[in-house]
């Protein structure tokens, strides 16, 4: 990792000491990833709406869930979501592993309980071994817990290296064009890197973001003094994960940019800052993982 | 190609020679087959129902359309489909291209009318270059028959060669279980092969089968004696296809082997016989296309 003022390279996740990452697990859980059978219509997968061909996102305002209803987020990218101990927008769960076991029961996204879940996986023959190579040592293997974390483990290998600013920091003065410098430098000037700094282009926190209705953080906790507070979001291609924030109500990086500015810095862009900050954010496409789509055991 | 009889081994699918295939028709052709904006509500690609994690399926008895609505007939696999000119079941398209631009504009699919896919597809300016390249010469190349060409020659590339009877017609005579052996020549002495013979294990004829309420080709030609011909299917495969038959009633391969050997050929299979026959239809899996997810172009 090369570090230089508030920005870093990305190189790999933070591992979780609970849930150490083996290849077997990996493999299991890229399996669960894309396996529609862990929802209860058997029609959605986490891939459906963490489509790895468009960023890891499905570029929606809102997802379709279960019975085609529309979730009542923007879903955010898998990508580099590894870095994160607060998931969700509003930061509801901590670490991947809890986080996965949300969308899989919820009755607007894939619609399963866990029980049914861990019988439906059961009854495929097929997966048995898996578990049990992913869980040496496990009498019984295939639990909901475990389920999260191979999906975790997986979701850790989703890191995407190497894209223009990396390869600047790493010393290639012509990864980044001009403008994109000239961009970079506003952008830490005027404060952005107060919240989006280090690997991820994010402090992990929970920030007030007093824009539209959404109650945020307080959604869940119920206490007042955390309205409107969100997890800062990665900015590591963000070009590819449109509509912005957690409303998808931002559908260019300009206008998310802007609103960024007014709203978290007090800040009015002139429209060349906020330009030269557009052009450094479309050179935080990184390098996709090459995920080839696993061949899931019959039922 | 082997041949032994009725059988032969599965090697590359025919050519069309108004679509030669092309390593960047295929290229953009896998890029709109993974792509959900080619729908309506964005959601769904022809990924979402022929599911190449899932055999080329989704393995439900009827597929989710937009709006979660349920298609009128089970999703057949799109593994080596490439072998038909009579496209779906009741063989009311002739040929990949043209199947292609069904389920786009279908209400109940993706809901895309031609025009706007086309609309949507250009204003997507990433995809402007693959195009290009995919049909160099043409001034306007993102046409929608395009879009169907792409994609049929993508799907020319979804073959499963080398199974297990591919290998025991290539001389290893231990690739087939003794079982799966007696299976195969039951499935010949008793006529499955007057259908399902050759490279696909179909003639790709379409044929009568007196089953169920669906009128099969007559459904689309209004005339009586075309009433319940469907066209034959392919096997390869087959044990990760299920459920069964055009309308999915089917779970099980027994149940399929049962019902053909009793509507089609008015035989009632000793359990022996259908056991046997049954191996040797688990003998058909093939080696999967290795497919890595495309990176699609933004918004
Ligand atoms: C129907 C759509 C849908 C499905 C299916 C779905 N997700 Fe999500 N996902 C979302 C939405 C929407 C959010 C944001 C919800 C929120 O913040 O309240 C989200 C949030 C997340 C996050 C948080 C990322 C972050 O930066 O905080 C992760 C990780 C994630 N999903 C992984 C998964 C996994 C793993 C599965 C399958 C087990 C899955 N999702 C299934 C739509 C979906
Ligand atoms: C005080 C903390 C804070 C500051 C300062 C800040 N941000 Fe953010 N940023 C956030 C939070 C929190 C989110 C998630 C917003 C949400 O819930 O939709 C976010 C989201 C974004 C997004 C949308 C990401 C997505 O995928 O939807 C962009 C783009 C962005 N910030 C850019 C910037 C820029 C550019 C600046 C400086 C002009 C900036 N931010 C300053 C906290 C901050
Ligand atoms: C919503 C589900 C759904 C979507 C989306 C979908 N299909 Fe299908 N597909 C089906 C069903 C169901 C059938 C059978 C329909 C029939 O025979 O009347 C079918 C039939 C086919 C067949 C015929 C195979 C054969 O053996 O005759 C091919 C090929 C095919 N689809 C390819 C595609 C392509 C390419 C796309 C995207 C452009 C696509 N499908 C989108 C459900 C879907
Ligand atoms: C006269 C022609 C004919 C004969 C003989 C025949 N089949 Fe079929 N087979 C078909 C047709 C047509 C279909 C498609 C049925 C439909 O529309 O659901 C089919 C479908 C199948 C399927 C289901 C494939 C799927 O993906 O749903 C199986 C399995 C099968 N046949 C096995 C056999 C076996 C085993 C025999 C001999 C016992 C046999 N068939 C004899 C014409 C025939
Ligand atoms: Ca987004
Ligand atoms: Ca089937
Ligand atoms: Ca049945
Ligand atoms: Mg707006």
């Amino acid at each position: 990792e090369v570090r230089s003022g508030n920005f870093a390279t990305i190189v790999a996740a933070p591992e979780n000491p609970d849930n150490p990452t083996t290849p077997e697990k990996v493999e299991l859980g890229k399996m669960l990833f894309f396996d529609p059978r862990l929802s209860g219509s058997g029609a959605i997968s986490c891939a459906s709406c963490h489509n790895l061909a468009l960023g890891g996102t499905d570029r929606l305002q809102f997802s379709r869930g279960h019975d085609f209803q529309e979730t009542g987020r923007n879903a955010p990218t898998v990508l580099n979501a590894a870095f994160f101990q607060n998931q969700f927008w509003d930061g509801r769960a901590q670490g991947l592993e809890e986080q996965a076991g949300g969308p899989i029961q919820a009755p607007g996204e894939m619609n399963m309980p866990a029980d049914k879940a861990v019988e439906r996986i059961k009854s495929i023959q097929g997966y048995h071994e898996y578990f049990k190579k992913a869980f040496p040592n496990e009498e019984d293997p295939i639990t909901f817990e475990n389920i999260t974390k191979a999906i975790a483990a997986f979701e850790r290998t989703l890191i995407t290296p190497n894209d223009a600013l990396d390869r600047y920091l790493r010393g290639d003065k012509n990864a980044l064009s001009p403008q994109a410098i000239r961009g970079m430098e506003t952008f830490d000037s005027i404060g952005c890197t107060s919240c989006h700094a280090g690997p991820a282009l994010s402090s992990g926190a929970m920030m007030k973001f007093d824009y539209g209705t959404d109650l945020g953080k307080a959604s869940w906790t119920g206490n007042p003094q955390d309205e409107k507070f969100f997890r800062v979001q990665t900015l590591r291609n963000v070009s590819l994960t449109g509509p912005y924030f957690h409303d998808g109500s931002a559908e260019t990086l300009e206008e998310a940019v802007t609103t960024m500015a007014r709203v978290q810095l007090g800040v009015t862009l002139t429209d060349q800052q906020r330009d030269d900050i557009v052009a450094f954010l479309k050179s935080l496409v990184g390098e996709m993982p090459d995920i080839s789509v696993p061949v899931l055991p019959p039922n």
